[in-house]
C-alpha cells in the first residue's frame, strides 16, 4: 500500500515560508496569487494491505516522527494497494 | 481556486532525505515501510476561476520557481473553486 502524508504549519501559526514564496512569485509576475502555504510531503511504501491497519500505523507515524503536532498540521491519504 | 503542487525529487534521484526517515521510522518501531521519498508541499490560492488558466499558471510556476525540474518531478492538484 502507497500512502502520502502532507505536513502543513497549523493555521494559527505563521508561515514565513509560504510568504516568502508568495513574495517572490509576485516578483516574477505571479501577482494572481493570494496565500501560499508551504509544508511537506511525504511518500511512503507501507508493507501492509489493510487500509485501517494502514491508516493506524500513518497516524503514529506522524505524531511520533512526521509531523510536530504542536505547530503542524497532518493529512493522510491512502494511495493504492501494491502490485494492484 | 485553490490548487496544491507537490514537488519530488526524480525516481532516479538519490532521496536521502528520504532515506534517513525511513531509517528513523525503523529504529522507532515501523519497519513495515519500505520507501520514504520526501518532498515538498504547496497550497496556493489562486485569484483565477478558470481551471485551464490556473493550470498553466501552476505549471508556469513550477518551471520558474517553485521546482528545480533538473532533479525534481511536479505534480498540480487543483482542489476547489473558491467561495463555492
Amino acid at each position: 500500500m502507497k500512502a502520502r502524508v502532507t505536513v502543513y504549519p497549523r493555521r494559527e501559526i505563521l508561515d514565513p515560508q509560504g510568504k516568502a514564496i508568495r513574495g517572490a512569485l509576485a516578483r516574477i509576475g505571479f501577482a494572481e496569487v493570494h496565500e501560499v502555504r508551504a509544508g511537506k510531503s511525504f511518500e511512503l511504501d507501507l508493507g501492509v494491505d489493510d487500509a485501517q491497519r494502514a491508516g493506524d500505523l500513518l497516524a503514529a507515524m506522524c505524531e511520533k516522527l512526521l509531523a510536530n503536532t504542536v505547530v503542524e498540521d497532518y493529512e493522510i491519504e491512502l494511495l493504492e494497494v501494491r502490485n494492484a
